[in-house]
């Protein structure tokens, strides 16, 4: 046990039996398909840096509860400095692969949890805690990547769980065992489901009385009974199938919708059921650390597409053009914003009452609101920069065919010396990072819709303290009355 | 003769042998293969709603030239009327396509030819002006789709045309004979190709002496001997392969590279031949007409994502959430300032010595660079209101799947009373106006890239005007010597 | 009669002797009081235009009411070349004056009440319409200013006007004699009124049963008794008091708050008068007009923010940078996006049942939202182009003091070449510009606040249109059930 | 010796006996000039917070060189605490004061000297460092306020100082003596000036072979014989002479332009003479440090300002307005953006050889370039929220005239139950806030221009390696000869 490679990360997939489709069809072997297998060699790289010279300090710590050094990926963070290498570890992931590793939901859950969980028994006398402790110890034993089960597929929106006409549109307790529970529901947008060795699940919204049965925690394997993982499409999902301009020749994402037809959980893995009243400080929790995660991940990949930037500007023969330069300006500072603002979110944290660090939830959030704004400005900025080619590039087909190959490598050259294929390769990068649906779109979704974090700024912001000062400043003593 | 239906259209295309390449095979049926066919059925509705009661008198108008009612899309403008109804057809258009109807740009090289071959004979004795309109004649008389052959590859964008490496970089005459004259050279993002009859070729640039070999106008059919279009990928390209998960269930856009591989051209259908310093004038005058057709038709697109922003809130149960409410403004505001400055630009066209009316190039470059930016910010909203399945839908193939489709189906639907199938389409044709590549980047970098915009504005700007009224205000007379 | 000279006009005011106070002082004559004397030269300049041979054509024209020729700023629109003049001589004078000319709204308040007495005389078969002309007439005949008494001070705003507490806080009427009606109550922002010979006052917001006594419109002189206007304070008030760093040195901006202490309107004047379905008809027809107003006085400013600009890079030395050059193009950019969109609502207008032609009004306030937002980014543009001195120059009494006038000079001179004097002119009227409070935040509040713009639009866009033509690309026929 | 308290600080002041003029006149007395004292005000509250429990332990620190507490705006930064708390004391005062407190820029020199008069003697073996320390020494014993002369005049932009056809336009020195340096030149908006004791000055760009007599820094007190502080005109700046609608009624600001009219300079207050490779790297450092505290203080203003918007929407009856609440939440990003940034630029900050910790200067710098654009954003938000009287509010002296004072406090009453008075002292604060010109100028200008907070960030970042990560996943090796 301990920290896995990267080829032992990859068997442990290969040895799970996940019920999965795509495209209409069961998949037999979730590693030997390509279009998943990019997506879990991102996760794979999560490994991988943890077992490189250069990066070995920054992923791999020593845990207190096993006493054994462990990736930070299962390490709930017990200091500042464990939440500030947060940020850092996912940036440098972010640049590695160049769009989502999809681990770091997993350990955004075992944060919340072991925060969460601490408080519920104080109250409850329940030993969710206890439970979660030593589920923890086994991800971390074997090294785990585990999922976010959060986002309920929902119904309509203008009701909450108990008010659906189908109300299995929030996933919920349908049996209550003497060894488990047996729950029914959908997640959606499950990021790495199939690269996940565990599904944990959180709820996704605050809950009230009447919500009982859907103010649920639990962890179960990705393979488990009743399980279904449908993995939706994504813009560019037919690349890595085809094996052919592929973009990212590495890495990839995929996001499957998973579906619990009714799936027993024995009770050592539930770590919450039913205290409706914590169901909010669960997902509070989640989505805040999960916003910070962003913050990380997103600079390192603004960091990827500003390196395509500047290259396809040597490439195009336009590395001086005052213009351009200003808009990689416009690519870096984006990026540092998102960055400062979530290591300063990580810097301003504050234990728990677990003994869990917490980031400052203000500062993760103003990032996570720059992020769903701004990383559509920098790919915006980078295919401007870039130019029209990543519309409408030629097929590495076409390359191959022997009677136009020779023709379009001949138009497509840019600068004399650089290789047209060095830049046709970059072209398919840019799109790649440009226009792959499932890793754009959650710059917007990803840790809730963006109005959520821009409600939880207000929620969380001293708004008296600010009114305060500006009375004092006006000359406003409210302890007068009116001269009127 | 004259204004063709639809129909006839089609069968017109299928009559055209172009040699044509996508995914390094040759394509033997232009109108059969089902990624051109969507491109073609958008241009296609150029002539549908042409012949449709409600939007006829919109579509037609009366040619002075060969005294019969034309296609707009077949006259260059002759008056304020016949620009302002460009913006009108072109937001109809894109409304009505939900993509680019790939017809306008054709009319945008009509329109510049026939103000620029006219001053050119004025300078030159040449009878470019006569050539032209008997060309035109042809265009209207046939109710031909053009396409701009404008953009060369370029090479190495820091070097002029005559001073490239490889002399091909841009398009330009190789032989000059007695009956035409042979042309080699690429343009890239030649959007429609394959639709269009006539590929209109301009200069893509300014030039000066040296270039006269690339001071080159001319129009041949789109299957002329040695004439090759090479249909770039697309981020969606598959899917209308596939027939499956399409989104716009009825059109779609495709760009091709065509290269020109020693191409003959008929004297007759020269319309430019080495006078340089006429480039400048051919390319800004079809750059900014080109500009203002983008006000009507991404106007027109925007309106399509609003109605799908709209009809999502519906679906999700979120109609009465006051920040998507904002949110749906800001695009209609979007949409708004960009067919107000076209028009605007139109309005204030003026008359040209051919009796061609231009518009005004400040307020369709203010609408452009408007374009350029908020496109994207539109697309982004539209991916926020409508929420995260724009990501990763499960197929229609997974929902045909009797294993998991009803499970599908179960959990995918949203406010009571809507069909479940009816808000994944939703979702699709988001996907689709999101997340199209060949779509989404013209808003950057068609008709020039942004930086083009820019320039243009500066440049045709009266700043002497602006300083005078300035230094009026401050009192400063500039007879006066220095109080110093 | 006729066409009033400039000296006429001022005369003309001279002869009014309404009350008003500033500074805690009443003030005896309004036309010899130098701040004051700033706001009635900007207004004069719109006499002293329509006398000027290089502008007369476009704000001199023929009246059908009277036949004579009339200053524009008396004539409600009566075809659209009167439309789009409006925009031209409005973005003329924003230039001409690098402010507020104030005499727009008066112009829009005719054109408002030209529609709706009509409208409702149609209903009621009251006389409004008859009264208005008879009015209009008396304006046109003498050339008179107009003032917009619109804004109410509205107390609590979360209550309607007969909610409030004191029912003072709206307009209203108190007694309803046989010879006309006594009202009270107070407008807020009344710029320019003193600068004019008429007060027409109209509601400020939509009114429903229960507010018939706050339905009301009328016009006055503003010197009528029981008129009080109080000139409040702006940023730069004092400047014009000095006669010393005024900036501006021709022109400048007042807005006092007009307070009517039992005000007597014989019933000729009177409008409107308890037709409270009327009411929101009312001020959406005017302030449609005035946000469309903005979109040219607006772009003049900018058009003179450019100018100032662009000259200080010359002072400074700075015209060749590259960033400063971007940042001009910005500021272009802007001012050509609000004309554009308030001509395109120009030449989109359509005629009223009255005769009287009103402007589209979602084109209108798409370029409102732009000025609330943009003249502020305009402003800071030309604040960075021109440097830091807009916050501290030295002032102009330090010049002239023997001590350190000439080491003050020799200081701040710029480029070899350019008068110290020029340079430090230029930077007192960027100065102006950008810090004179009632100019600026007119950009904000002026037209109503920046939300009320964006209701509008969304109010009056066809919101199903657009979700129909989704739907239709969507594939989805409402028409069928549910395949569910 | 030791902590001065706010009135031995004031008194402190009054004993110096500076050169000063304003509006043409010298100053007598610059503690009892109402403008002045305000600004001085402003400077006191940084002693005054460090006597009060609730800041004690923020503000005072240990000094390591004179053993002693001092307050920390006399203390180099020793470590990453102290980094921390240059961010944090400056938000606090930012809140506090309203808008510049005016004692950063002098902490920002002596940490820029405290690491480059280091470097400077490791090269050359002069004693820089050590004098510097005598006079650190003497600033902490004394808690002296000591003011930045880091901006010169400079001229003609596009010339370097030796370049200008008048030497003078940077400070130069003109003699060298055995006992100090005569020195001649300007620095301008040399903000708080006369509240410091002590005038720090640094080279205000890069210099090279030439300019050895321009590359100079020095400290010398405000009352130097031949120093003349000409302060300028800022937008209101006669309300606080007046006495009357000031707005902030405790603090505001000044911008004194100094004149170095010959001063001498004793040699052990000398720092740098002629060293012209190190001048770049003092005002880099000087101006990083800088930047990095405008995210402090103007994150604070911001909490001031959004504390006014949030007592104004109560005030006026709109506090439950969405739209509002929106723009609140928008100024809370903003403010929290800066600071983030700022907070994130200390945490990741690093020991330099002489032992003084500096920041990370691209975070720093990202702060910078928010302030630039986003405090003009939140202002506009301000006014927006809280409406058009911060134009055009009448005058306290109108409210004390007899004749119409009750009338206006009749009518400018908001929301029941609150004071009218009240709300109109908010309305000036916001006034001040908004329409100030030295502190909102400061947002733009402080710290360099914000093209060189661009430029900063493309020099600072590791570029090669973004282009490696993009390379790596696009599939690129450089090593590989072209296939072509």
């Amino acid at each position: 046990m301990g920290l896995k490679t990267k080829q032992a990360y990859i068997d442990s997939i290969r040895r799970m039996k996940p019920t999965a489709y795509m495209f209409g069809e069961k998949i037999a072997s979730v590693v030997d398909n390509p279009r998943l297998r990019a997506g879990i060699e991102a996760t794979a790289a999560t490994y991988e840096l943890a077992q490189m010279d250069e990066y070995r300090d920054l992923f791999v710590t020593q845990s207190p509860l096993i006493d054994e050094p462990v990736n930070r990926f299962t390490l709930p963070p017990m200091s500042i400095e464990d939440l500030v290498a947060r940020v850092k570890i996912n940036r440098t992931l972010g640049n590695w692969v160049g769009t989502c590793h999809q681990r770091c939901t997993g350990l955004d859950c075992l944060a919340a949890l072991s925060i969460v969980t601490y408080d519920i028994d104080q109250k409850y006398k329940t030993d969710y805690f206890k439970r979660f402790k030593e589920f923890l110890k086994h991800v971390q034993r074997n090294d785990l990547t585990c999922n976010a089960g959060v986002t309920d597929v929902k119904g309509d929106r203008s009701l909450g769980p108990h008010d659906q006409p189908d109300r299995d549109m929030y996933l919920h307790l349908v049996e209550r065992r003497d060894d488990g529970i047996v729950v029914r529901g959908a997640k959606a947008h499950q990021t790495g489901s199939l690269s996940s060795h565990e599904i944990i699940v959180l709820p996704t919204r605050a809950m009230k009385k009447g919500d009982e049965d859907y103010a649920l925690a639990f962890a179960i394997p990705n393979d488990t009974p009743g399980l279904i993982h449908v993995v939706g499409r994504s813009s560019l999902d037919t690349r890595e199938l085809d094996g052919c301009d592929i973009g990212n020749t590495l890495f990839s994402k995929y996001c499957p919708t998973v579906i619990f037809d009714d799936v027993f959980v024995p009770w050592e893995r539930v770590f919450m059921c039913g205290e409706v009243e914590f169901a909010a400080d669960m997902v509070v929790k989640f989505s805040s650390y999960h916003r910070q995660s962003h913050g990380g991940c997103k600079s390192g990949k603004i960091d990827c597409m500003t390196g395509a930037a500047l290259t396809m500007m040597e490439y195009n023969g336009t590395e001086k053009a005052g213009h351009l330069k200003q808009k990689v300006i416009d690519m870096i500072h984006r990026a540092e914003t998102l960055y400062g603002c979530s290591l300063a979110a990580s810097y301003e944290g504050k234990v728990q009452p677990s003994g869990t660090y917490f980031i400052d939830t203000v500062l993760a959030n103003a990032s996570k609101i720059h992020e769903g704004r701004e990383m559509a400005e920098a790919t915006r900025l980078m295919v401007d920069v870039c130019g029209g080619f990543v519309a409408d590039l030629p097929s590495d087909r076409d390359i191959a065919n022997p009677e136009v190959g020779h023709l379009i490598k001949k138009y497509l050259k840019g600068k004399e010396g650089i290789p047209v294929e060095n830049r046709m390769k970059m072209f398919r990068l840019v799109e790649k990072m440009a226009m792959e649906s499932a890793d754009t779109i959650s710059d917007i979704h990803g840790g809730g819709s963006p109005e959520a974090h821009r409600v939880t700024i207000l929620r969380e912001t001293d708004l008296e303290a600010k009114k305060k000062a500006a009375k004092r400043l006006a000359g406003i003593d409210e302890g007068q009355p009116s001269r009127k």
